[in-house]
């Protein structure tokens, strides 16, 4: 029997997405964020949605440019508070004692401690309500090389991502692995 | 050391969304998707991209509506063959044998065997390239009542919802709690 919870943001999982931007005067910022996804395949493109309150925001909107820094499990203090604290008032990279790195390709900065970067440029800007959603177009990816395994691939047993469960506010990490995605079904297309 | 892998969708974890639309004549059409998330609080809001190509953009187009039932991951290998075979010349519920249920709330079917549904009207179309982004705005999430806990809340130990990770192709499930989200990088805080 399904109970109504009313309309409310329940999705599971969603990631934690450690946004990088430069405020005025150059100033690195990172916000956390778990509003967003992958939005295209071609162009390669991330969705963000901040509240138009944050800092990052501001910065997206002068700047056009963003990048992402994933957390591994190892970080999950440090995204926590770059979720907590804003850059409005807060060194969020001196407090934390992370690494901003200016990206080469566009114009943010990313946590160089953090082991996979999406380097991005905004291409689109929706309004949506409490939150501005903006279309990032991926211009490249960066991984620790430690991240990968023998077949050059990314091991997630070494990213280690972190996901995001809005009810109850929670983090964890990656479970066991299940099935090995469009293989698992055709059992039920070779039946018919 | 960093090493590019290029402009990829490479971003962890994505969730995995059974997308429910009606096509011609009402047929119930089921759709996998992981290029998708929370976009906004406030109206409450998922986004979803879908190519063009596929029978489920043309049903979002024709009835601005859908839903997105949760697998869990007893349903990892219903779910594969939702992204697997077409609306076009498969009735996926049939052949896998789940339900369609029609929402009372909005123009879409859901699976009534998954647990968690959002019932989604869609309020804008952002053409990405080859993915258009629906915007939903959640009229209602609906739970089974089984996958609540004690204290009413939902329980992820229940739920078990799939993560998908598009390198190296693969599902997993949730993990261990690793801390509560907006509590755990106060301590960065407290000792500035």
């Amino acid at each position: 029997m399904k109970k109504s919870l009313g309309a409310k943001t329940l999705l599971y999982p969603t990631p934690v997405l450690v946004v990088g931007t430069y405020g005025a005067g150059g100033v690195a910022n990172a916000m956390t964020a778990a509003w967003g996804g992958i939005a295209c395949s071609k162009p390669p493109c991330v969705s963000i949605s901040l509240r138009a309150a944050t800092a990052s925001h501001g910065n997206l909107m002068a700047r056009r440019a963003f990048t992402i820094s994933l957390p591994g499990e190892e970080n999950a203090v440090e995204a926590d508070y770059f979720g907590i604290a804003s850059g409005r008032d807060h060194d969020k990279f001196a407090e934390t004692g992370l690494t901003p790195v200016r990206s080469e390709l566009v114009d943010a900065p990313y946590v160089d401690e953090f082991s996979l970067v999406l380097e991005c440029e905004v291409v689109a800007v929706h309004e949506l309500g409490l939150h501005t959603q903006f279309i990032g177009e991926i211009k490249d990816v960066k991984v620790d090389e430690s991240m990968l395994g023998a077949d050059g691939r990314i091991d997630l047993a070494r990213l280690k991502p972190i996901l995001f469960a809005m009810d109850p506010g929670a983090y964890y990490g990656i479970g066991a692995f299940i099935g090995k995605a469009y293989t698992i079904g055709k059992t039920i297309e070779a039946g018919e």
